[in-house]
């Protein structure tokens, strides 16, 4: 499956959930454009570009952090606000909120040569920390404490963070709708 | 002249400026997809779509606040971020930074059907207030105090902004263009 991403991280990511299904990922790095809108429109309108383009099924994925005591933000916009404002920036608007709750979420859009793309949601629910935790993952990982854990993202090896996180349950819905439909 | 947008009071703020020019606008809300990038490819992406769509020449408009201190953010999410973080969320983030300084950008793109989009930019410099000012305006206005001045854009009527404003610059630099070589 040739996915598209810039992301090697999200590479490193798919393969290992993929091995699981016996699904090998092709990856290519194809500039296009993303328009501004929900996860899901980004991944719909990404999928359906890079499939027309390739003339081959593609899948790319689209994730956020939504916090929610600042009305879901940074959302579909994560990656600008990691590169300008960053984890600390983050934590200076989280100063003083009481009401810690966040999800990560995950869009998998799958798209074949002149179908309609698919789209596959993955969410994990969680709280924003007090200080950045960890060196290993990336991004906002370090701010971000699943539910019932006492690690951050960042303090979890790719492995451990695979078997729950919101890409990993998003590529997997892919990965096991994708193996039934072949089947038929 | 086709002025594509949906906010109303850059509609207002356009016809005192092209009065000026003997311009008439003919306001469209014309829903269409915004790509993620700068201002300029906003506004590049809109008005060629516009044209396309409408057969008619067209103007579209995007404005974005550049915080420096801030790695230039909200720059062209400033409506997305106005929505979640609000004023108070920028004021949040500028605490205790002592490097103010800040600059709202305009861009207008304008396209005739079959033809490449041009651009025009306006910028006005200015500093991040410490509180909100002022409740005329919209959106940042009431944090911005242009150079030289000891009042916030909210403080402002739109007559007395639009005499330097980021948006009056944009929109007159393309005016004078377009009379220019309407006349050749």
């Amino acid at each position: 499956m040739n996915f598209i991403t810039g992301n090697k991280h999200k590479v490193e990511e798919a393969e290992k959930i993929f091995l699981k299904f016996g699904l090998k990922i092709q990856h290519m790095n194809l500039g296009y454009m993303e328009p501004q809108g929900t996860l899901e429109e980004v991944a719909r309108f990404g999928a359906k570009y890079a499939a027309q383009k390739l003339e081959e099924p593609v899948i790319v994925e689209d994730a956020g952090l939504f916090i929610k005591a600042l009305n879901w933000f940074p959302g579909p916009y994560s990656a600008y606000v990691q590169d300008t404002l960053g984890n600390k920036g983050i934590l200076k608007l989280m100063e003083n909120v009481k009401n810690r709750y966040a999800e990560f979420r995950s869009v998998v859009g799958y798209c074949a040569p002149n179908a309609e793309p698919k789209i596959f949601l993955g969410v994990v629910k969680g709280r924003i920390s007090n200080i950045e935790k960890g060196n290993l993952g990336f991004a906002f990982d370090p701010l971000f404490y699943p539910e019932d854990m006492d690690k951050t993202f960042g303090e979890l090896t790719t492995h451990k963070k695979n078997q729950f996180s919101h890409r990993s349950r998003s590529l997997e819905q892919f990965a096991r709708w994708y193996k039934n439909q072949s089947r038929d």
